[in-house]
């Protein structure tokens, strides 16, 4: 076990340095028979593209999906889906000052203390560009998950100390995927670019939170008691880079509530008034829309000289060159949307596994 | 898979319902010729024990637990470890009433759902009884960490809005386990124990967090992208009884840092001087200490009269009787401490294999 | 890992020393609602148990089974089925010698190697004793299969070179089950009855085979690749405990054949002339009757003085005491049936995941 | 699960149909700082490409592999290794037939049964061409193990009746990789080159047998009780295509042998006098060579008329136009290694996470 399995029906494994030849995946256990939507997988992958917008990173890769296996006359033959995407438009220039001076907060000295060595250009495996493999394999469950009527939205709904507070509806997805933070407010939306630009000129970085809402959930969904549905979900998030917190329903709200409070009455239709569960008790789905909320933190990586140290741990000054991104959230959307994809997919299976 | 098998190479398998015969587990890929002391387990146990102090359940139960195999002669044997400890005093009688009415943000209603039939009595396999086997095998986990130098210390920091601020050391586990709440500051302990007693008084409940500090681990554990040491730790703590929230380091609080702010500066030694990183970056540990926070919703059984449904999702009334606890936090302490073990060395091992 | 985790959604765990206080496991993925009967388990129990007839050990187990959990007024509840056996008539004096003489061929030597230490009272983890818990969690798999017309029948086809050559039906089992060798004719039950007692008589033991049959298997299961249908029957079989070898349908009488002659032809109701396959095509089942045989090496344990080596490998000289069998198979046909029960309610859940 | 992951530490997932766009895999868990010889992965696939020689398939694949990832500066990173070999040579055409119809003993129906579709073309996932990835993959592995003085050799022991009956040294291997049929002896190597030119002449194909013999395996590997070394062997040998038969050490013939002959006697260096256990005593490796055979059925498709039904279960006749082999053996050396080769790998990872 390297790490790069993921699922147990559904599983997706992936491979990819950041600046080698291409990054990709193999995901197996997609139902058979089904059509997909290639144009689906490439608008996912554009929604997660550097370069896409203003205040995103300005690498420039077309990234553009290669299906290799799995797909027969446009239709999953239920055999494994092979797939890659080249990697194009790489700097490794920019990153001959990292290769011995340890980037603060970021993931080469933790590569280069467990690997003892490590491909220092762009991040390497530790890069957010191995996403790319997640996203093409997420886009592939969620259209198998809409023909069931289950749909995935994740937003941003927070930069900095700029928060949403709003309810969520599905129509709220037409704005939030029209600007390029991704928030469900045109007017926070601004605020938020605003923020961003001055952020990025400072040549500094900020974090940000994404909630994702869930529709279409059978009840039943999760195995208990290790593997509950909600418990899977946020290993699936916190793999996610930058991720440092996750959330279902009240989540950390819950601490300061009572029972009284926080349970949710059910409704003679088997649903409930309120929705501080997020749509999972007991970690087995209830029918009622799943929702939770990742944090993010600022990004690592700054254009502005910082205190480090070099592999032989000598105080050194690092200021990095490349393109980076001034706050991941815009980008994470379709990260954390695919994400819940697969595992939604998978303990939809697993469920069906034992359906007379 | 349905759920009760935890680990890679340490790899924990459960049993058991809250009013059946026992409850129990089979820890396996301990490794061989370790003393295990029982009386360590026993104290482990006793710390999750219902009736242990006035703030917790009154369920009596002696909870001894008897090993079954892979020690021999006191020392493991590198073979699984069969465990078990008997339910004794079940009161079953007390869930007449939840026979067919659904507690609402209990399980009772998705174990329904998922399974069409389920142990009513005392919640059945969701409740979280469950967890006496976890603590067992983390108890035994944690006793071969220890020879390796690692520690690791939960205790709770926060009950309603009553919150902990100050830094945590080691020093003040004595404290922390010297009070009913374990929270490291007596003051803050006599406080809460009176807002438990209140809260408990309206038959209500409430809410608490549990932080968890490791110490000792050297860098290099956790297996990306995937597997990352603290994706792995909250799927751990997710799947705890009444886990709404996990985050590691700055957690929630990186979403409004900037990277200058939130960056931990290596010194020459290797270590950083802030650790908002939580002792995690790239999802390896990077030899800081590893530091996370749980969140606990209010327990979902209360003593006073809830609107609900019945199986044929009729409204009824329902008042729980029972015993039960207004605050789950101080038992959860040893359960995150068990969870948090039996990660640590099943990467430790894992981290292991690659050494030459 | 450390091997007592078998399966994927249908998982057994197993715990367990000959000498200990118990051996047992923990069953789960079985569905939910399914009436099980105690006495069918009981029976298979009896089948693989010592004393059972005068051809096999004489070592007296009444090994009783206690289900823990996971069944509920008589029906599984979809949660873990904990399970135990108390291990009784434990000679573990019979035994002093072997604590510094490693007996040749079994794998005392090998547990010594791997884990340093070993229970050498009655071989440990490693005796056949941990066939228990198998026996207990395939009757239980076996109970679910016979709803969905599934049927498996193993018998003894050959000890020594005395081999049964006729075609099996399921009406031979009448016939296997009555004489204490389990072959499906009475005259050569009684000549391998015979030369049993001979070889017994002698100190020694011998070897022999068990072929297995399952009828009822829709066309489907299997996971290619790698989980193809017979390669995880192939290591069920070879995980049990004697084991040299296993074949499915012409096995290694193919390698002579042309394909011509081998080659299954269709009838138009999709079943085939010949069965060579042995029901598995591809790794995946074709509808027809598997049908696989395996092999079983004689029993390492002698009643007569062998040269071997101690701790120290030095050399010194052995003879057991202790009550061992002179011919494993009879007793290895309900061992067969489980695994085999297991390997099939696996992968018919897994198919059934895929089914809209 | 859908049955394209192998291994527990080492894994390989792998995709690809015969004539799809390329066939692959990632092979993860690989130790980092190796150094990485593509030209010995080059070797071993031009072992297993068909137009190698005279006796085997005609098609003309050039199968050059390209390592995508996991590789920097020629050593491992300890990342997953990212690899693909494209498909060249198709003639689809030469299968338009088999569009419609099932080629008796293939996996045509079980395919169409299973998934109710599949890419008829060359056998789609189910053509030995997903062997290519098995090898790319046990050629690393195979490449890390003799670092560690392990070295594993595979050879045709038959073919047909014609049965090389010697002792293995690993000497013989010039021997057995100077001929086309791939056997230790070049005047069994003319006759079985005589033989499989006459089966082909007759539009016919004939079975084999592989032996694999296993040097340097330290004492220790293996998991019991369920994943015993030789038991995950023997799943690895089962799962290549056409493969009807697994045996260890004695196999079949210790049916038939007394314990007194079968035992292998120890030595005061730890061997034995024998090796009848071949290599693997109660699932873990006892230092001596292991030693293994796999029995490969007759090549299922015939350049002569068949009988067969078409997907409406009509009686149709079919004779496979395409160039296929004769007899697999020869081409399936490089795979038994192969596979050896990851298992091995893998539990020697395993073992040795558990030593201090």
């Amino acid at each position: 076990m390297a790490g790069s399995v993921f699922g147990v029906l559904v599983r997706l494994t992936t491979f990819g340095e950041s600046h080698g030849k291409a990054v990709g995946g193999i995901l197996e256990g997609i139902p058979a028979g089904f059509s997909i939507n290639v144009e689906e997988i490439q608008k996912d992958l554009d929604r997660r593209r550097p370069g896409q917008s203003a205040i995103v990173t300005q690498r420039k890769e077309s990234d553009r999906v290669q299906l290799l296996s799995g797909i027969f006359d446009g239709k999953t033959l239920g055999t494994p889906i092979g797939f890659l995407v080249e990697n194009e438009d790489q700097k490794s220039k920019d990153y001959d000052e990292m290769q011995h001076a340890f980037r603060p907060s970021h993931a080469d000295f933790t590569y280069q203390q467990k690997y003892g060595i490590r491909d220092y250009r762009g991040g390497g495996r530790s890069s957010a560009r191995e996403t790319v493999s997640r996203v093409v394999a997420g886009s592939i469950a969620r259209q198998i998950l809409e023909t069931k009527g289950i749909r995935i939205d994740a937003f941003v709904d927070q930069v900095g100390s700029l928060k949403w507070e709003g309810e969520w509806t599905t129509e709220l997805k037409t704005i939030s995927e029209s600007n390029s933070v991704r928030v469900p407010s045109e007017e926070l939306a601004s605020q938020m670019e605003t923020l961003i630009r001055e952020v990025r000129k400072e040549g500094d970085t900020i974090g940000g939170a994404v909630r994702c809402a869930i529709s279409g959930v059978p009840a039943g969904l999760g195995e208990p008691v290790f593997d509950k549905l909600h418990a899977e979900l946020g290993k699936a998030m916190l793999s996610i880079n930058a991720v440092k917190g996750f959330e279902i329903g009240s989540g950390f709200d819950a601490i300061s509530m009572r029972g009284s409070e926080h349970n949710d009455l059910f409704t003679p239709d088997g649903k409930t008034k309120t929705n501080y569960s997020g749509g999972i008790q007991g970690g087995i789905s209830n029918g009622m829309p799943i929702d939770f909320r990742v944090a993010f933190k600022p990004v690592a990586t700054l254009i502005q000289e910082q205190e480090t140290i070099n592999e032989s741990f000598e105080p050194v000054s690092l200021k990095a060159k490349g393109r980076h991104d001034p706050c991941v959230v815009p980008r994470a959307v379709p990260i954390v949307e695919a994400m819940a994809a697969l595992v939604i997919l998978d303990y939809y299976l697993i469920q069906n596994a034992y359906q007379q």
